[in-house]
C-alpha cells in the first residue's frame, strides 16, 4: 500500500506533523523509536512551551502521548535508513530492510548529536555504509571495520563477523565490550576516514587501518544520507518558510532545519509541513486527474 | 524607561515570545487588548494544538492566562498605532498617544481582517489618517469622513466633531448608530478613497463626498500602517527563518508572517522571534561595549 504522508521521526515536530495531517484526514505513517520520546522525557522543566506550563520532561511527553492516543495515531517502531524520491513518490527503506511508499514525506528526525567524521560523507556509499542489514552482502568474505557509536551496534558487528571474512570493531563508547573473539576491538580513536582505490583507511589517532569497507553506525543518520540528494547545510536540511527542501514532495520540520532547538519551534514548523504536505497531495491529485 | 523588548499583540504568537524572552530575563512589555484573546475564546474545537488534546477555544484561552500569570506577564491594554525604528530603539506610539521605548521590538498583531480600501495605502498619511488622537489637530475648523468598522468608533467621531467644523460618518456595520446630530451620517459603501491636490474623495457605491481629510478607523492597522518602511507583501510583513524583518531590531511572528493560521505555527514563531530578539540586544550590547 502508499501512503500518502510518511512521517519520520518522534519529536515535537512528527507528533504535530501527525497530528495535523490525521485532522486532514490523510492516511499517514509515523516512525519512530523511544530514543526520542525518551530524550522529551528526561528534559528538566520547560517553561516556554504556551499552553502547558512549567511543565516537567515527563508531564510534557505524557500530554504528546494522550494528544496521539486520543487522534488514534500508531507509531512504528522502525529505524530508516534511506528515503528514496522515485518521481511521485518515495520508496522508505528501514534498517531491518523493509520498504515502505508514501507521495510525500515528512524529516522530523532532530539534529544528529556530534559531527560527521571527515572524510565520511565523501566515502558515503562508496565504501562507507551506515547499514550493516542492508550491505553487509556487498563485503561477503572481506574485511570490514565497524565505528559502533554505542554498545547496541555491537549486534550488528555480530552479523557481519558472520558474512565478513575480518571484522574489526572500533567502541565509540566507554562501557566495555562484549563480543566474540573472532572480532578484534581496537580502542583507538577514528579521527578520518580516507580512501584509495578499492582501499578504505580508518585514520586513528594511534596509526591506520586498511579494509574493504567501514561500517558507522549511529543512533541517527545524516540527512544528506537519509534522501540522498537533498540540499543540506552541515547537519541541517535546508528549508523555506513552508518548511519545502530542495526535493518536492519532501518536507522536513523541528530540530533538523536548524536553531533554535526549542519544542514549541519544532511543533510549529510540524504543522506547516504537515499542511504544505497536504497542498502537495492535493495540487498532485488535481494534475493527475 | 527602555524596555529591552516590545511585543504588540496578545494572540498564541505574542503571548509565546513574551514568555520565551520573560524566561530569558529579559525586561518585556506586552502591549494587546481584549479583542484576540476574545477571538481565541470564541474558536471551536482545536485538535492540532500539540499538547493540548481536544481543547475548545475557551479552554485554550485559559491555558494561555494561566501560562502568563504563571511567569508573572501582565498585558498593557494599549492599542498601538505607530512604531517608529530610531536607530538603536524603537519609539512605539499609542492610540491614547502614550509614548514607549524598546530596543528591539515584535510585531504579533494578526492579520487584518478584510482588505484595504482602493487608494487607502496611497492615502496614508496625506490625508488618510488611522487616529482620531493623533491627527484631529490637522483638521481643525475643516471637514472630516470616519469610516468606522465598528460602533466603538463612534467615540473617535464625536470627539472629531469637537474639533473639525463638520464630522461624515459612514458606518460599516449592521448596528445603528448612536450620534450626535452634528454629525451627519451616511449610510452608504465606501468603494474607493481619491485625492485631487487637497481635496480628499470618498467614493461610495452611490456617489462621491469631497472633505479635507480621511479617518478609516478598524481594530487592526496594516502592517506598513504600523512600522513605517517596513517591507510588506500585500497584508502580512515580510520574514527570513529567524522572523526577522527588513528592520534591524524588529521581529515579526503569527498570522501576520503569513498562511497557515494556525494556533501552533504562530506559537512556534513566537518562540523563535524572542530568541531572534534576545540574539539581537546580545550583539547590540557586544557592540556597544
Amino acid at each position: 500500500m502508499r501512503y500518502d504522508i510518511a512521517i519520520i521521526g518522534t519529536g515535537p515536530a512528527g507528533y504535530e506533523a501527525a497530528i495535523t495531517a490525521k485532522v486532514r484526514n490523510k492516511n499517514i505513517i509515523l516512525f519512530g523509536n523511544d530514543a526520542i520520546s525518551q530524550k522529551v522525557a528526561k528534559a528538566h522543566t520547560i517553561k516556554n512551551y504556551l499552553g502547558l506550563k512549567n511543565v516537567s520532561g515527563e508531564e510534557m511527553n505524557k500530554a504528546f502521548q494522550d494528544h496521539l492516543k486520543d487522534l488514534d495515531i500508531e507509531i512504528t517502531k522502525e529505524k530508516i535508513n534511506a528515503v528514496y524520491a522515485m518521481g511521485d513518490f518515495f520508496s522508505i527503506q528501514s534498517m531491518n530492510n523493509n520498504m515502505y511508499e508514501a507521495t510525500a514525506v515528512i524529516i522530523a528526525t532532530g539534529v544528529m548529536p556530534g559531527k560527521l567524521l571527515p572524510g565520511e560523507e565523501e566515502l558515503l556509499g562508496q565504501g562507507v555504509s551506515y547499514c550493516a542489514t542492508c550491505d553487509a552482502s556487498l563485503y561477503k568474505g572481506k574485511n570490514v571495520a565497524v565505528i559502533g557509536y554505542s554498545s547496541k551496534e555491537e549486534d550488528e558487528a555480530r552479523f557481519l563477523s558472520e558474512v565478513c571474512n575480518k571484522v574489526y570493531y572500533y567502541p565509540m563508547y566507554e562501557d566495555k565490550t562484549d563480543l566474540p573473539n573472532s572480532i578484534e576491538v581496537i580502542k583507538q580513536k577514528p579521527i578520518k576516514l580516507a580512501s584509495k582505490l578499492r582501499i578504505k583507511t580508518v585514520v586513528t589517532d594511534e596509526g591506520e587501518l586498511d579494509v574493504d569497507g567501514i561500517f558507522v553506525l549511529r543512533d541517527a543518520v545524516s540527512p544528506g544520507q537519509l534522501v540522498p540528494g537533498l540540499e543540506t547545510n552541515g547537519s541541517h536540511i535546508v528549508v523555506d518558510r513552508a518548511l519545502k527542501t530542495s526535493i518536492p514532495g519532501c518536507f522536513a520540520c523541528g530540530d533538523i532545519t536548524g536553531a533554535p532547538y526549542q519544542y514549541i519551534k519544532a511543533a510549529g514548523e510540524g504543522n506547516v509541513a504537515a499542511l504544505s504536505a497536504v497542498g502537495y497531495l492535493d495540487k498532485l491529485k488535481r494534475t493527475q486527474n
